[in-house]
């Protein structure tokens, strides 16, 4: 009975936390998704698609580091990227800040700047929100609503398939590396601006989960918390296991020449990098590739799913035993090891 | 450049922080309710309803007062009575937590049997949320969903217009005075369960506000902020003015005994009433206090809309000038004059 949050991590957390809602509180039947990115229902018109995510000053972000038009775009951007994840077309927003009063006037109007751009750009309304005051840390807190038209479906952490293709978006690690360099107040490499973006502003891969859903894709969920943190929910929830080849992980050249012995690490426990990754039939991997190239993006086959509940990791046909694995757990874990 | 949040205020903050946004982010013409308890979009079967509200340890709740089931109780309860201000069906909920990692779970999962007992009541779902890490206070933010059918309209705070009446429902101070009680260890009074209930697990008036709806109201507003701080957004988002009859306002004999001097502060600027408050024709006013009896509740005449802009307080007909008016402001104000 004494057992506290930090001793039993986010996860099991969830679980105790819905385990004590009344039968009439949790919604089956008419709420799905809350073991996904998002929870949806259906509306007269296809499906309303909603997600929450909390940035917390000193957790998830520093003002040392972020401007704060950064942060407003990030605070967005996370949000959208949990929509993107289901394959939604993303409508408004609400945001709640939780202030200590400190705080200047003229950067919190910067910070809306920056939320304003990024939904400007998705077509998304900030629609209002809550302000409260709080004697601890900033806290901006984004609940973000989609909608999934009619005949079309939602993609799941649920729905992967022994045989499936493991695909991923984008590249991995830039913004786990751009972390570092902004640690480490390195800002002298030329290629530092591009991966300290990824950081500060990353990209939410809307039109790509839209796509996916158009070319077939059913498995799908945004990278948050590392490849290593997130597959093995895939993997959960699915009830599969997998095989991903350390060599075809997508990592930029910049994050393996600033990182030499640390980008493998970054690519797969660094977090953060708001990529999508989905599981696929073989036979439409090179479609999907190809429909993806249509919105600008890259999807890089990295592994396969197997029978099972094992994340197996191999380099050359060799499984690798010493890869840390783990997410980034809120209460207790490291963001992630540098070595 | 230089202002502060806390020389400001949160609602010129608000104002501050829309009229940063790109106009494409503002969702003019595609979100309504941005001056109202929730926001509002017509979907195809009526209108989807969303609130957000946070609770910070310390600010909105104390856990010397508090119990945990109570809070649960009570994070669900305050955007449920923005719902029913509306005048919506609630549907579903989403729940961020932002926590320390010293909570015990066992008093989370109080917190969640707390939440899921009321979401029972009114047919609500727990779907989801955020769980973050704090170093700060303890914070808790849910978002709510509602609907509202085809063919009935949502009741807004800019729906005044001089002549009609104002009606408040239940009784006012009831919930500050609970909160005095707290804060004095006084418990000992027989009435002390009813005060402190009506402060730790307030009643959202969910169905009187659909009864309100169906009878023809379409100026409704849930009261958090005392009558003195919430009726001015109404009077400021219809422009018009108001004369409350002090003597009219419904204060439970309760609070009148234990706060001999103090009852009609607290009733006018206690706050956390989570009644609602409406203005309506007078010719409608006897049928609305006839279908409120019929769905258990009261509604009272407390005054009238008139032109102009001012909220006069009057008793025997006479002006009072020395009433402590304003609401609480988050950022500077105190939760009420206890004089």
């Amino acid at each position: 009975m004494s057992t506290r949050i930090r001793d039993i991590g986010e996860f099991a957390l969830i679980e105790r936390l819905i385990a004590s809602l009344p039968d009439d509180a949790r919604g089956d039947g008419r709420v799905s998704g809350q073991q996904d990115d998002c929870a949806y229902w259906p509306n007269e018109a296809g499906k309303s698609v909603v997600t929450t995510d909390a940035l917390v000053d000193g957790v998830h972000f520093t003002l040392d580091w972020t401007d704060w038009r950064s942060l407003g775009h990030k605070m967005l951007a996370v949000n959208l990227s949990d929509l993107a994840s289901m394959g939604c077309d993303p409508t408004l927003a609400l945001v709640t800040l939780a202030l200590t009063g400190d705080e200047l006037v003229s950067d919190l109007e910067e910070m809306y700047r920056g939320a304003g751009e990024i939904a400007a750009v998705y077509g998304v309304a900030i629609a209002g929100g809550d302000i409260v005051s709080t004697p601890g840390p900033l806290t901006v807190s984004v609940t973000a609503f989609g909608h999934m038209p009619d005949g079309k479906h939602v993609m799941l952490r649920s729905a992967a398939e022994p045989g499936d293709v493991v695909l991923v978006s984008g590249s991995l690690g830039a913004s786990a590396a751009g972390l570092e360099l902004l640690k480490d107040n390195r800002t002298e490499p030329a290629t530092a601006e591009l991966l300290i973006g990824a950081q500060l502003r990353p990209s939410p891969r809307v039109s790509l989960g839209q796509t996916l859903v158009d070319g077939g894709v059913r498995c799908c969920m945004d990278l948050s918390d590392g490849l290593s943190g997130d597959l093995p929910k895939i993997l959960a929830a699915s009830g599969v296991g997998a095989r991903v080849e350390l060599e075809n992980l997508p990592v930029l050249p910049a994050v393996r020449a600033l990182f030499p012995s640390d980008w493998q690490n970054l690519a797969l426990h660094g977090g953060e990098d708001y990529e999508l990754l989905c599981t696929v039939r073989p036979e439409i991997v090179n479609d999907l590739i190809e429909r993806a190239e249509g919105v600008g993006a890259t999807l890089t086959p990295i592994g396969e799913i197997v029978t099972g509940s094992e994340l197996q990791f191999v380099r050359d046909g060799r499984p690798v035993e010493n890869t840390h694995i783990g997410g980034w757990d809120h209460f207790g874990g490291k963001k992630y090891e540098s070595n």
